[in-house]
């Protein structure tokens, strides 16, 4: 008899977990599993913010995929997913196809412009590795060109930050701390430094409570970041943005904008044919997409509705991982052919947004954090997922413990 | 009795040699000195090629001027030089004037570019500690960006170095000793990167032993530097370099071109109205200018022929330091009215360029050398001239002793 053929596409939070669980779940013999990721390494998207700024070394969120797997019992593929055949059962790579009987997508985001022009061109973003290094070397070349220039341009010192979410508030903590260290380095008074915070929603962080945003955002204003809440992004050129406050357009000149506010599903997804909503498919409560019995789409690129409020759950880490353990285990229902499918509630444990690296908000158990006890709660969270994946031996590796 | 004034323009190695030895040779109350720098710091020209291939830190190259002068008895000006009228024996400065009795100008070297079309606008020199960092920046950032360019651009990679000489050479050293850490940091297969050495005249290290010559360039070669010798470069574009050879024109494509084929003497000495030859001037044996007793011109600006073959020494920090020392002393003399003026003559100890920090060719005290052993002549040397200037306290903070 032919063992059914499982493919996972994406080594991020929720296809890694899925197969480190699916091992568990999955007898040798039962089942054949693949997993397909564009890179030999998974990296811990959460932590990007700090590769980025530069304050934390890009291989300090990134460890080689086949150290956290069984390769006896993983076939891994490094190639890049370039469509979904769900009619043929198939996926097309870069170099090959696959063919599955069951199909993970956990694809994970990509981020959304909404469109707005040039952000694409001229905008970085906080999505992956080769980008991080970019952007971290990007922000760097700046001020080493400072000192340099025949005529002295401020605005290649100015930073904006487009979108006051989650990931634009994290990544705005740490280039607090690493402005000053780019400043020693180049001989540069930070006088000469903007960090701008462009955000067109009417409040920072929206969906966390009042007490903790004020926090936030008076210890980042404390450090010198100049917040324009209410503010829409009108266009991004070569030389920074064009943004819009009650009918009125201004340009802000900069040297480095990063567009942080928003991210979408994978466009394969979308390409793929499934109903979606901007890459986003909503999954039954066993990770099924309605209709496709042996398709599962976990992570970023699943949509679930939170109940209690009736709007999308965020995309987060967490819910990925969370997916992936409950997708794992009804791989292994399905092949054994039993019918008594896990039914996925998310359990949001806490949501913590560090302020560089020894603050953050947050709440962790229904409780609001600030300062110290926070940015210790995020460590712990961090090295969480590290757990989750790879047992204490990565956590040792890779986890944040200096908290002092 | 009013003090004579001396200024002394420029703390490079024989401004620097010249105030520190002058505290020895003129009392208190014998003269007024006043030093004028550009920058709060002294920089080692010979050791930029290191800090512009980041093998250095840039601020192991420099060093506070304040930290090595006497302060009770140099006056510290920190200011740009922009003009010299000797007739009214005045130096004027970005914000502000000096008068002088006696004038030494120090001011060294600038880039020659020989009037070929885009090196001042496209090619990098290695020339200051500001131009180091961008530099080693604008290389890091071509690694960095390769991977995340959507189609990758091998030409990125490629670094020109236009000249084949002592900088040059020294220069590729380096680089062959860097561009496999950046391959590593940004997961760059080598064979990716092109390391291309452009030279004009027939023969790389011009005035070298040939012997030495062909160790220095097999070792490069065998690192993976391409020589193009003979090739002139005929203009520099944003894309690259137009190189000719035979009147053969042909493109090399490249992230970043340096300069590293010539200087020239200061402009600001050419504007003075010096009888100069590319902003050298031709001083008497006593370092004073020709018909004007007051002014002394030692380092890169000065020439001085080496009556052995008829042709100028090469600007080097040795004889600088050395012209800092006869300079400080004829100073002395004349303030004393003394006429006994000491005669300069340069007292070549040697000359060791170095292939990286484990490799060098060179001549010290006659005897050529090549590898482990010249290369701990060339940290000899380089700690030399720390002690002359700032003793062995400046030896220990700034030296380089990792020799294996």
């Amino acid at each position: 008899m032919k063992k059914p053929k499982v493919v996972v596409l994406g080594a991020g939070y929720g296809g890694l977990m899925t197969v480190t669980r699916l091992t568990k779940h999955v007898g040798v013999n039962e089942a054949e599993i693949t997993l397909v990721n564009k890179h030999n390494y998974h990296y811990e998207t959460t932590w990007l913010h700090e590769a980025c700024a530069g304050t934390l070394h890009h291989d300090r969120c990134r460890y080689e995929i086949k150290s956290v797997i069984n390769t006896s019992r993983i076939n891994f593929v490094q190639d890049t997913v370039t469509g979904i055949n769900i009619n043929e059962k198939k996926v097309t790579l870069s170099n090959g196809e696959l063919e599955y009987d069951y199909l993970v997508i956990a694809l994970g985001a990509m981020p959304e412009t909404f469109g707005i022009a040039g952000l694409k061109e001229y905008a970085f973003s906080i999505s992956n590795i080769n980008g991080a290094r970019q952007l971290r070397e990007h922000i760097e070349y700046q001020f080493a060109t400072f000192n340099n220039d025949a005529e002295k341009k401020k605005e290649r010192l100015s930073i904006i930050v487009g979108g006051a979410g989650f990931t634009g508030i994290e990544f705005l903590g740490e280039l607090c701390n690493r402005v000053p260290e780019l400043c020693r380095e180049y001989d540069i008074d930070q006088k000469n430094v903007r960090i701008i915070c462009v955000e067109a929603a009417p409040t920072v962080l929206p969906g966390f409570d009042p007490g903790l945003v004020d926090y936030a955002v008076n210890y980042l204003e404390g450090k010198g970041v100049e917040f324009k809440i209410g503010t829409a992004i009108k266009e991004c050129t070569p030389d920074g943005i064009i943004v819009s406050k009650d009918d009125k357009q201004e340009e802000i000149k900069a040297g480095t904008v990063v567009w942080a506010a928003g991210v979408r599903g994978n466009s394969i997804v979308e390409e793929a044919g499934f109903e979606n909503n901007r890459g986003r498919v909503k999954v039954n409560p066993h990770l099924l997409v309605e209709g496709h019995d042996d398709v599962f789409i976990i992570g970023d690129c699943s949509l679930i509705i939170n109940e209690e409020n009736n709007r999308p759950y965020p995309p987060t880490a967490q819910i990925a991982m969370q997916q992936g353990v409950t997708c794992a285990k009804n791989i292994g229902r399905l092949i054994r052919g039993q019918d008594n499918l896990e039914e996925f509630t998310p359990d949001i444990k806490g949501t913590v947004a560090s302020l560089g690296e020894h603050n953050a908000v947050g709440v962790v158990y229904g409780k609001n954090l600030t300062g110290t006890k926070a940015s210790i709660m995020k460590k712990v969270i961090d090295n969480r997922s590290l757990f989750l994946v790879g047992g204490p031996g990565l956590v040792l590796k890779k986890g944040k413990f200096k908290f002092f």
